[in-house]
Protein backbone atom coordinates (compact mmCIF):
# COMPACT_ATOMS: atom_id res chain seq x y z
CA UNK A 1 0.00 0.00 0.00
CA UNK A 2 2.80 2.62 0.75
CA UNK A 3 3.66 4.44 -1.98
CA UNK A 4 5.98 7.61 -2.83
CA UNK A 5 3.13 9.85 -2.06
CA UNK A 6 2.67 8.16 1.67
CA UNK A 7 5.92 7.64 1.96
CA UNK A 8 6.30 11.57 1.22
CA UNK A 9 3.35 12.16 3.88
CA UNK A 10 4.87 9.66 6.81
CA UNK A 11 8.03 11.47 6.48
CA UNK A 12 6.47 15.41 7.15
CA UNK A 13 8.80 17.15 9.37
CA UNK A 14 8.76 20.91 9.74
CA UNK A 15 12.00 22.98 8.39
CA UNK A 16 12.83 26.11 10.28
CA UNK A 17 16.29 26.66 8.35
CA UNK A 18 16.31 27.55 5.39
CA UNK A 19 19.25 27.89 2.46
CA UNK A 20 19.61 31.33 0.78
CA UNK A 21 18.22 30.12 -2.21
CA UNK A 22 14.48 31.19 -4.11
CA UNK A 23 12.40 29.21 -5.08
CA UNK A 24 11.77 29.65 -9.07
CA UNK A 25 8.19 31.52 -10.88
CA UNK A 26 7.85 28.08 -11.84
CA UNK A 27 8.01 25.85 -8.57
CA UNK A 28 5.75 28.63 -6.95
CA UNK A 29 3.87 28.49 -10.27
CA UNK A 30 3.36 24.59 -9.27
CA UNK A 31 2.86 25.16 -5.76
CA UNK A 32 -0.37 27.39 -6.06
CA UNK A 33 -1.34 24.82 -8.82
CA UNK A 34 -1.51 22.35 -6.26
CA UNK A 35 -2.80 24.42 -3.94
CA UNK A 36 -6.00 25.23 -6.30
CA UNK A 37 -6.23 21.42 -6.88
CA UNK A 38 -8.18 21.04 -3.62
CA UNK A 39 -11.22 20.38 -2.86
CA UNK A 40 -13.53 23.32 -2.12
CA UNK A 41 -16.76 23.50 -0.32
CA UNK A 42 -19.28 23.62 -3.13
CA UNK A 43 -17.19 25.23 -5.11
CA UNK A 44 -16.34 28.65 -3.75
CA UNK A 45 -13.13 28.71 -3.67
CA UNK A 46 -12.87 31.21 -0.66
CA UNK A 47 -8.94 31.69 -0.37
CA UNK A 48 -6.47 33.59 -1.46
CA UNK A 49 -2.74 33.11 -0.87
CA UNK A 50 -0.31 36.15 -1.00
CA UNK A 51 3.54 35.15 -2.01
CA UNK A 52 5.89 37.01 -0.39
CA UNK A 53 8.30 38.56 -2.49
CA UNK A 54 10.41 41.64 -1.05
CA UNK A 55 12.84 40.95 1.43
CA UNK A 56 11.39 43.90 3.91
CA UNK A 57 8.36 42.58 3.77
CA UNK A 58 9.87 39.24 4.99
CA UNK A 59 11.70 40.70 7.91
CA UNK A 60 8.36 43.35 8.77
CA UNK A 61 6.62 39.76 9.17
CA UNK A 62 8.95 38.22 10.95
CA UNK A 63 9.07 40.48 13.47
CA UNK A 64 5.85 39.68 14.13
CA UNK A 65 5.74 36.67 14.35
CA UNK A 66 8.79 37.04 17.15
CA UNK A 67 11.45 37.06 14.82
CA UNK A 68 10.64 33.63 13.33
CA UNK A 69 13.74 32.73 11.18
CA UNK A 70 11.85 30.42 8.54
CA UNK A 71 10.35 33.92 7.60
CA UNK A 72 12.48 36.04 7.22
CA UNK A 73 14.62 33.78 4.87
CA UNK A 74 13.17 31.15 2.95
CA UNK A 75 12.76 29.87 -0.78
CA UNK A 76 9.23 31.18 -0.57
CA UNK A 77 6.67 32.76 2.10
CA UNK A 78 2.89 31.89 1.17
CA UNK A 79 0.52 33.63 2.91
CA UNK A 80 -2.75 31.65 2.79
CA UNK A 81 -5.99 33.43 3.63
CA UNK A 82 -9.80 32.78 4.44
CA UNK A 83 -10.83 35.12 1.32
CA UNK A 84 -14.71 35.94 0.77
CA UNK A 85 -13.87 39.21 -0.31
CA UNK A 86 -14.42 38.05 -4.20
CA UNK A 87 -17.84 37.01 -2.86
CA UNK A 88 -18.92 40.55 -1.15
CA UNK A 89 -17.40 41.53 -5.28
CA UNK A 90 -19.80 39.17 -6.81
CA UNK A 91 -22.58 40.30 -4.97
CA UNK A 92 -22.01 43.65 -6.07
CA UNK A 93 -21.96 42.38 -9.22
CA UNK A 94 -24.67 39.99 -9.71
CA UNK A 95 -27.24 42.65 -7.75
CA UNK A 96 -27.57 39.83 -5.00
CA UNK A 97 -27.33 40.86 -1.44
CA UNK A 98 -24.83 37.72 0.32
CA UNK A 99 -24.01 39.86 3.15
CA UNK A 100 -25.78 37.60 5.96
CA UNK A 101 -24.28 34.57 4.04
CA UNK A 102 -20.98 35.89 4.15
CA UNK A 103 -20.59 37.42 7.64
CA UNK A 104 -21.84 33.42 9.29
CA UNK A 105 -19.78 31.47 10.95
CA UNK A 106 -20.72 28.43 8.79
CA UNK A 107 -19.49 30.90 5.71
CA UNK A 108 -16.36 31.38 8.14
CA UNK A 109 -15.28 28.35 8.80
CA UNK A 110 -16.04 27.47 5.08
CA UNK A 111 -13.24 29.82 3.93
CA UNK A 112 -11.19 28.77 6.75
CA UNK A 113 -11.62 24.78 5.59
CA UNK A 114 -10.74 26.25 2.19
CA UNK A 115 -7.55 27.80 2.60
CA UNK A 116 -6.05 25.12 5.02
CA UNK A 117 -7.14 22.22 2.70
CA UNK A 118 -5.26 24.34 -0.79
CA UNK A 119 -2.25 25.13 2.15
CA UNK A 120 -2.00 21.35 2.77
CA UNK A 121 -1.72 20.73 -0.72
CA UNK A 122 0.93 23.14 -1.29
CA UNK A 123 2.97 21.40 1.60
CA UNK A 124 2.92 17.90 0.19
CA UNK A 125 3.94 19.27 -2.95
CA UNK A 126 6.88 21.02 -2.03
CA UNK A 127 7.74 18.50 0.25
CA UNK A 128 7.90 15.80 -2.51
CA UNK A 129 9.90 18.36 -4.68
CA UNK A 130 12.37 17.86 -1.76
CA UNK A 131 11.83 21.53 -0.43
CA UNK A 132 11.23 21.84 3.38
CA UNK A 133 7.84 23.67 5.05
CA UNK A 134 6.95 25.30 7.91
CA UNK A 135 3.89 26.54 8.88
CA UNK A 136 3.95 29.97 10.81
CA UNK A 137 1.00 30.33 13.29
CA UNK A 138 2.99 33.46 14.14
CA UNK A 139 1.25 35.91 12.14
CA UNK A 140 -1.71 35.62 14.17
CA UNK A 141 0.13 37.64 17.15
CA UNK A 142 -0.70 40.75 15.01
CA UNK A 143 -3.49 40.52 12.12
CA UNK A 144 -3.78 44.25 11.98
CA UNK A 145 -0.46 44.57 11.35
CA UNK A 146 -0.17 41.99 8.68
CA UNK A 147 -3.46 42.91 7.37
CA UNK A 148 -1.71 46.74 6.62
CA UNK A 149 1.48 45.47 5.51
CA UNK A 150 -0.33 42.89 2.77
CA UNK A 151 -3.24 45.84 1.55
CA UNK A 152 -6.00 43.12 2.86
CA UNK A 153 -9.11 44.35 2.05
CA UNK A 154 -12.14 43.29 4.22
CA UNK A 155 -13.47 39.61 4.77
CA UNK A 156 -10.34 38.76 3.84
CA UNK A 157 -8.25 37.15 7.16
CA UNK A 158 -4.92 35.93 6.96
CA UNK A 159 -4.23 32.73 8.79
CA UNK A 160 -1.15 31.29 8.78
CA UNK A 161 2.05 31.51 6.31
CA UNK A 162 3.59 28.59 4.83
CA UNK A 163 7.69 28.76 4.76
CA UNK A 164 9.20 26.87 1.72
CA UNK A 165 12.57 26.24 0.82
CA UNK A 166 15.63 23.95 0.39
CA UNK A 167 16.25 22.66 4.01
CA UNK A 168 19.21 23.92 5.80
CA UNK A 169 18.79 21.82 9.15
CA UNK A 170 16.66 18.93 9.00
CA UNK A 171 14.33 18.25 12.11
CA UNK A 172 13.58 15.09 13.89
CA UNK A 173 10.01 13.94 13.73
CA UNK A 174 7.70 14.16 17.11
CA UNK A 175 5.80 11.27 17.60
CA UNK A 176 2.32 11.64 17.36
CA UNK A 177 -0.48 10.84 19.81
CA UNK A 178 -1.37 7.27 20.09
CA UNK A 179 -3.81 6.58 17.24
CA UNK A 180 -6.23 5.38 19.12
CA UNK A 181 -6.65 8.52 21.02
CA UNK A 182 -7.17 10.31 18.03
CA UNK A 183 -9.26 7.91 15.83
CA UNK A 184 -12.88 6.08 17.41
CA UNK A 185 -15.28 3.89 15.66
CA UNK A 186 -18.30 4.79 15.22
CA UNK A 187 -18.43 7.06 17.91
CA UNK A 188 -16.16 9.16 20.52
CA UNK A 189 -14.09 7.29 23.05
CA UNK A 190 -16.53 6.47 25.76
CA UNK A 191 -14.42 5.27 28.41
CA UNK A 192 -12.53 8.14 30.60
CA UNK A 193 -10.45 5.42 32.36
CA UNK A 194 -9.27 4.82 28.46
CA UNK A 195 -8.84 7.84 27.41
CA UNK A 196 -6.72 9.03 30.21
CA UNK A 197 -4.89 5.81 29.83
CA UNK A 198 -4.01 6.77 26.26
CA UNK A 199 -2.52 10.21 27.72
CA UNK A 200 -0.51 8.82 30.20
CA UNK A 201 1.18 6.60 27.94
CA UNK A 202 1.68 9.33 25.60
CA UNK A 203 2.90 11.25 28.29
CA UNK A 204 6.20 8.45 28.34
CA UNK A 205 6.52 8.17 25.03
CA UNK A 206 7.32 12.14 24.85
CA UNK A 207 9.04 12.32 27.61
CA UNK A 208 11.37 9.35 25.91
CA UNK A 209 11.71 11.72 23.03
CA UNK A 210 13.00 14.83 24.73
CA UNK A 211 15.50 13.00 27.28
CA UNK A 212 17.05 11.34 23.94
CA UNK A 213 17.10 14.38 21.98
CA UNK A 214 18.45 16.77 25.23
CA UNK A 215 20.48 14.10 27.16
CA UNK A 216 18.30 13.60 29.58
CA UNK A 217 17.73 17.62 30.38
CA UNK A 218 14.58 17.95 29.13
CA UNK A 219 11.63 15.76 30.77
CA UNK A 220 8.43 17.71 29.60
CA UNK A 221 5.24 15.58 29.35
CA UNK A 222 3.14 16.17 26.26
CA UNK A 223 -0.31 17.14 28.87
CA UNK A 224 1.98 19.31 31.34
CA UNK A 225 2.84 21.25 28.23
CA UNK A 226 -0.02 21.41 27.09
CA UNK A 227 -1.43 22.43 30.10
CA UNK A 228 1.41 25.24 30.48
CA UNK A 229 0.79 26.63 27.40
CA UNK A 230 -2.85 26.48 27.49
CA UNK A 231 -3.32 28.77 30.93
CA UNK A 232 -2.32 31.54 29.43
CA UNK A 233 -4.54 32.51 26.60
CA UNK A 234 -2.97 33.94 23.37
CA UNK A 235 -4.77 36.27 21.36
CA UNK A 236 -7.64 37.01 22.69
CA UNK A 237 -7.95 40.27 20.40
CA UNK A 238 -9.16 37.59 17.68
CA UNK A 239 -12.93 37.53 18.35
CA UNK A 240 -13.02 41.13 17.40
CA UNK A 241 -10.72 41.56 15.10
CA UNK A 242 -12.46 38.53 13.00
CA UNK A 243 -15.63 40.27 13.52
CA UNK A 244 -14.30 43.58 11.97
CA UNK A 245 -12.59 42.00 9.34
CA UNK A 246 -16.74 41.26 8.94
CA UNK A 247 -16.41 37.57 9.36
CA UNK A 248 -17.83 35.18 11.96
CA UNK A 249 -20.40 37.76 13.16
CA UNK A 250 -23.50 35.66 13.65
CA UNK B 1 8.99 18.98 -11.34
CA UNK B 2 6.40 16.77 -11.89
CA UNK B 3 6.47 13.46 -9.65
CA UNK B 4 4.14 10.87 -8.94
CA UNK B 5 2.97 13.30 -5.56
CA UNK B 6 2.41 16.13 -7.95
CA UNK B 7 0.75 14.15 -10.41
CA UNK B 8 -1.75 12.62 -8.02
CA UNK B 9 -2.41 16.20 -6.56
CA UNK B 10 -3.33 17.94 -9.69
CA UNK B 11 -5.41 15.00 -10.41
CA UNK B 12 -7.98 14.98 -8.35
CA UNK B 13 -11.83 15.09 -8.69
CA UNK B 14 -14.53 13.90 -6.19
CA UNK B 15 -16.01 10.78 -6.55
CA UNK B 16 -19.71 10.59 -5.31
CA UNK B 17 -19.96 6.91 -6.36
CA UNK B 18 -18.25 4.37 -4.81
CA UNK B 19 -18.41 0.50 -5.50
CA UNK B 20 -19.95 -1.66 -2.41
CA UNK B 21 -16.56 -2.78 -1.21
CA UNK B 22 -14.84 -1.74 2.04
CA UNK B 23 -11.87 -0.59 3.27
CA UNK B 24 -9.08 -3.04 5.02
CA UNK B 25 -8.44 -2.17 8.68
CA UNK B 26 -4.58 -1.80 7.38
CA UNK B 27 -6.02 1.14 4.79
CA UNK B 28 -7.88 2.49 7.27
CA UNK B 29 -5.30 2.95 9.82
CA UNK B 30 -2.71 3.89 7.46
CA UNK B 31 -4.98 6.80 6.46
CA UNK B 32 -4.97 7.55 9.72
CA UNK B 33 -1.50 7.32 10.21
CA UNK B 34 -0.83 9.61 7.47
CA UNK B 35 -3.28 12.53 9.55
CA UNK B 36 -1.60 12.07 12.11
CA UNK B 37 1.69 13.19 10.15
CA UNK B 38 0.36 16.68 8.91
CA UNK B 39 1.72 20.15 10.80
CA UNK B 40 -0.27 20.96 13.75
CA UNK B 41 -0.09 24.57 15.40
CA UNK B 42 2.24 24.40 18.41
CA UNK B 43 2.24 20.50 18.18
CA UNK B 44 -1.62 20.92 20.09
CA UNK B 45 -3.15 18.21 17.63
CA UNK B 46 -6.56 19.37 18.35
CA UNK B 47 -8.24 17.18 16.01
CA UNK B 48 -10.50 13.71 16.24
CA UNK B 49 -11.59 11.43 13.68
CA UNK B 50 -14.84 9.28 13.98
CA UNK B 51 -14.50 6.39 11.80
CA UNK B 52 -18.04 5.42 10.83
CA UNK B 53 -18.64 1.42 9.39
CA UNK B 54 -22.19 0.97 10.76
CA UNK B 55 -24.25 0.92 8.23
CA UNK B 56 -27.22 2.52 9.65
CA UNK B 57 -25.07 5.41 10.84
CA UNK B 58 -23.89 5.93 7.31
CA UNK B 59 -27.62 6.03 6.85
CA UNK B 60 -28.37 8.51 9.28
CA UNK B 61 -25.72 10.62 8.20
CA UNK B 62 -26.58 10.58 5.01
CA UNK B 63 -30.06 11.54 5.73
CA UNK B 64 -28.76 14.94 7.80
CA UNK B 65 -26.60 15.51 4.02
CA UNK B 66 -30.03 15.33 2.55
CA UNK B 67 -29.80 11.77 1.36
CA UNK B 68 -25.73 12.15 -0.10
CA UNK B 69 -24.91 8.79 -1.51
CA UNK B 70 -21.76 8.64 -0.95
CA UNK B 71 -22.22 8.83 2.93
CA UNK B 72 -24.50 6.18 2.99
CA UNK B 73 -22.14 3.41 0.54
CA UNK B 74 -18.40 3.98 0.68
CA UNK B 75 -15.72 2.08 1.35
CA UNK B 76 -14.98 3.91 4.32
CA UNK B 77 -15.96 7.33 6.02
CA UNK B 78 -13.79 9.27 7.77
CA UNK B 79 -15.96 12.16 10.10
CA UNK B 80 -13.02 14.74 10.82
CA UNK B 81 -13.52 16.93 14.29
CA UNK B 82 -11.80 20.24 15.89
CA UNK B 83 -11.67 18.63 19.09
CA UNK B 84 -10.28 20.52 22.46
CA UNK B 85 -12.19 18.36 24.40
CA UNK B 86 -8.57 16.46 24.90
CA UNK B 87 -7.17 19.88 26.14
CA UNK B 88 -10.24 20.14 28.45
CA UNK B 89 -9.24 16.99 30.37
CA UNK B 90 -5.44 18.40 30.03
CA UNK B 91 -6.34 21.23 32.38
CA UNK B 92 -8.06 18.85 34.71
CA UNK B 93 -5.49 16.55 34.88
CA UNK B 94 -2.45 19.19 35.26
CA UNK B 95 -5.05 21.04 37.46
CA UNK B 96 -4.40 24.42 35.35
CA UNK B 97 -7.43 26.66 34.33
CA UNK B 98 -7.38 26.39 30.46
CA UNK B 99 -11.08 27.55 30.09
CA UNK B 100 -10.41 30.97 28.47
CA UNK B 101 -7.88 29.66 26.03
CA UNK B 102 -9.94 26.62 24.95
CA UNK B 103 -13.01 28.97 24.52
CA UNK B 104 -11.29 31.84 21.98
CA UNK B 105 -11.96 32.37 18.49
CA UNK B 106 -7.95 31.80 18.00
CA UNK B 107 -8.01 28.41 19.64
CA UNK B 108 -11.30 27.72 17.66
CA UNK B 109 -9.23 28.80 14.58
CA UNK B 110 -6.88 26.48 15.68
CA UNK B 111 -8.76 23.51 15.81
CA UNK B 112 -9.93 23.63 12.75
CA UNK B 113 -6.42 24.46 10.70
CA UNK B 114 -5.43 21.21 12.60
CA UNK B 115 -8.07 18.65 11.62
CA UNK B 116 -8.37 20.07 7.98
CA UNK B 117 -4.34 19.86 7.48
CA UNK B 118 -5.12 16.07 8.88
CA UNK B 119 -8.51 15.81 6.41
CA UNK B 120 -6.25 16.50 3.59
CA UNK B 121 -3.41 14.28 4.69
CA UNK B 122 -6.09 11.12 4.35
CA UNK B 123 -7.45 12.49 1.09
CA UNK B 124 -4.47 12.87 -1.24
CA UNK B 125 -3.12 9.56 0.83
CA UNK B 126 -5.89 8.03 -0.21
CA UNK B 127 -6.11 9.33 -4.17
CA UNK B 128 -2.18 8.37 -4.24
CA UNK B 129 -3.67 4.40 -3.52
CA UNK B 130 -6.37 4.70 -6.48
CA UNK B 131 -8.82 5.43 -4.20
CA UNK B 132 -11.50 8.34 -4.32
CA UNK B 133 -12.82 10.53 -1.99
CA UNK B 134 -15.48 13.02 -1.17
CA UNK B 135 -15.50 15.98 0.96
CA UNK B 136 -18.68 16.08 2.95
CA UNK B 137 -19.98 19.66 4.31
CA UNK B 138 -23.33 18.38 4.46
CA UNK B 139 -22.81 17.63 8.21
CA UNK B 140 -23.21 20.53 8.70
CA UNK B 141 -26.76 20.68 7.96
CA UNK B 142 -27.85 19.24 11.64
CA UNK B 143 -24.53 19.92 13.52
CA UNK B 144 -26.99 18.67 17.02
CA UNK B 145 -27.81 15.69 15.34
CA UNK B 146 -24.09 14.42 14.21
CA UNK B 147 -22.95 14.93 17.98
CA UNK B 148 -25.84 13.29 19.33
CA UNK B 149 -25.35 10.21 16.87
CA UNK B 150 -21.32 10.20 17.32
CA UNK B 151 -21.78 10.73 21.10
CA UNK B 152 -19.97 13.87 20.94
CA UNK B 153 -18.54 15.70 24.16
CA UNK B 154 -18.07 19.21 24.86
CA UNK B 155 -14.97 21.50 22.70
CA UNK B 156 -15.14 18.93 20.03
CA UNK B 157 -17.32 20.25 16.85
CA UNK B 158 -17.78 17.74 13.24
CA UNK B 159 -16.37 19.82 10.47
CA UNK B 160 -17.23 17.51 7.57
CA UNK B 161 -16.99 13.85 6.83
CA UNK B 162 -14.01 12.50 4.25
CA UNK B 163 -15.98 9.63 2.32
CA UNK B 164 -13.15 7.22 0.77
CA UNK B 165 -13.64 4.30 -1.41
CA UNK B 166 -13.16 2.41 -4.94
CA UNK B 167 -14.31 4.68 -7.61
CA UNK B 168 -17.87 3.92 -9.46
CA UNK B 169 -18.23 6.82 -11.39
CA UNK B 170 -15.11 9.39 -12.27
CA UNK B 171 -16.54 12.93 -12.86
CA UNK B 172 -14.65 15.48 -14.68
CA UNK B 173 -12.83 18.05 -12.87
CA UNK B 174 -13.83 21.27 -12.38
CA UNK B 175 -12.13 24.32 -14.02
CA UNK B 176 -10.28 26.67 -10.62
CA UNK B 177 -10.27 30.72 -10.47
CA UNK B 178 -7.19 31.81 -12.67
CA UNK B 179 -3.70 31.38 -10.63
CA UNK B 180 -3.70 35.24 -10.75
CA UNK B 181 -6.65 35.85 -8.98
CA UNK B 182 -5.77 33.96 -6.01
CA UNK B 183 -2.34 34.21 -5.79
CA UNK B 184 -1.10 38.10 -5.68
CA UNK B 185 2.23 39.04 -4.58
CA UNK B 186 3.17 41.04 -2.15
CA UNK B 187 -0.07 42.28 -1.49
CA UNK B 188 -3.49 41.73 -2.20
CA UNK B 189 -4.63 42.68 -5.81
CA UNK B 190 -5.40 46.28 -5.58
CA UNK B 191 -6.91 47.32 -9.11
CA UNK B 192 -10.73 46.43 -9.16
CA UNK B 193 -10.80 46.72 -12.74
CA UNK B 194 -8.40 43.47 -13.28
CA UNK B 195 -9.88 42.23 -10.13
CA UNK B 196 -13.41 42.02 -12.05
CA UNK B 197 -11.80 40.84 -15.56
CA UNK B 198 -10.23 37.88 -13.67
CA UNK B 199 -13.42 37.22 -12.81
CA UNK B 200 -15.28 37.64 -15.95
CA UNK B 201 -12.70 35.48 -17.89
CA UNK B 202 -13.28 32.68 -15.42
CA UNK B 203 -17.21 32.98 -16.01
CA UNK B 204 -16.39 31.96 -19.51
CA UNK B 205 -14.36 29.49 -18.86
CA UNK B 206 -17.01 28.16 -16.36
CA UNK B 207 -19.75 28.72 -18.72
CA UNK B 208 -17.67 26.63 -21.83
CA UNK B 209 -17.28 23.71 -19.45
CA UNK B 210 -20.75 23.38 -18.10
CA UNK B 211 -22.12 24.25 -22.34
CA UNK B 212 -19.53 21.11 -23.33
CA UNK B 213 -20.65 18.93 -20.54
CA UNK B 214 -24.52 19.30 -20.93
CA UNK B 215 -24.46 19.42 -24.76
CA UNK B 216 -25.46 23.18 -24.67
CA UNK B 217 -27.95 22.98 -22.14
CA UNK B 218 -26.58 24.83 -18.96
CA UNK B 219 -24.75 27.84 -19.26
CA UNK B 220 -23.56 29.18 -15.56
CA UNK B 221 -21.65 31.26 -15.06
CA UNK B 222 -19.36 31.10 -11.69
CA UNK B 223 -20.43 34.44 -10.22
CA UNK B 224 -24.05 33.63 -11.00
CA UNK B 225 -23.71 30.28 -9.18
CA UNK B 226 -21.74 31.70 -6.53
CA UNK B 227 -24.52 34.63 -6.26
CA UNK B 228 -27.54 32.69 -6.29
CA UNK B 229 -25.94 30.10 -4.06
CA UNK B 230 -25.23 33.59 -1.35
CA UNK B 231 -27.85 34.91 -1.35
CA UNK B 232 -29.70 32.65 0.51
CA UNK B 233 -27.92 32.41 4.04
CA UNK B 234 -27.29 28.56 5.14
CA UNK B 235 -26.62 26.81 8.42
CA UNK B 236 -27.34 30.26 10.31
CA UNK B 237 -27.29 27.77 13.69
CA UNK B 238 -23.90 27.65 13.51
CA UNK B 239 -22.50 30.71 15.29
CA UNK B 240 -25.00 29.62 18.62
CA UNK B 241 -23.76 25.82 18.30
CA UNK B 242 -20.35 26.43 18.30
CA UNK B 243 -20.51 28.13 21.42
CA UNK B 244 -22.89 25.89 22.94
CA UNK B 245 -20.41 23.33 22.37
CA UNK B 246 -17.82 25.65 24.21
CA UNK B 247 -15.68 27.07 21.18
CA UNK B 248 -15.29 30.47 19.56
CA UNK B 249 -16.72 32.45 22.62
CA UNK B 250 -14.48 35.21 23.22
Amino acid sequence: MINETIECILAHRTVRDFEDRLLSKEQIELLVHCAQAASTSSFVQAYSIIGVTDTDQKKKLSEITGNQASVAKNGHLFVFCADLHRHDVIGELEGKDVAVSLESTEKFMVSVIDATLAAQNTAIAAESMGLGICYVGGLRNDLKKVCELLKIPDKVLPLFAVAVGYPATINEQKPRLPLEHVYHEDCYEQDQAVYKEQLQQYNEEIQDYYAKRTGGERADTWTGQMAKMLAHPQRLYMHDFVEKQGLNKH
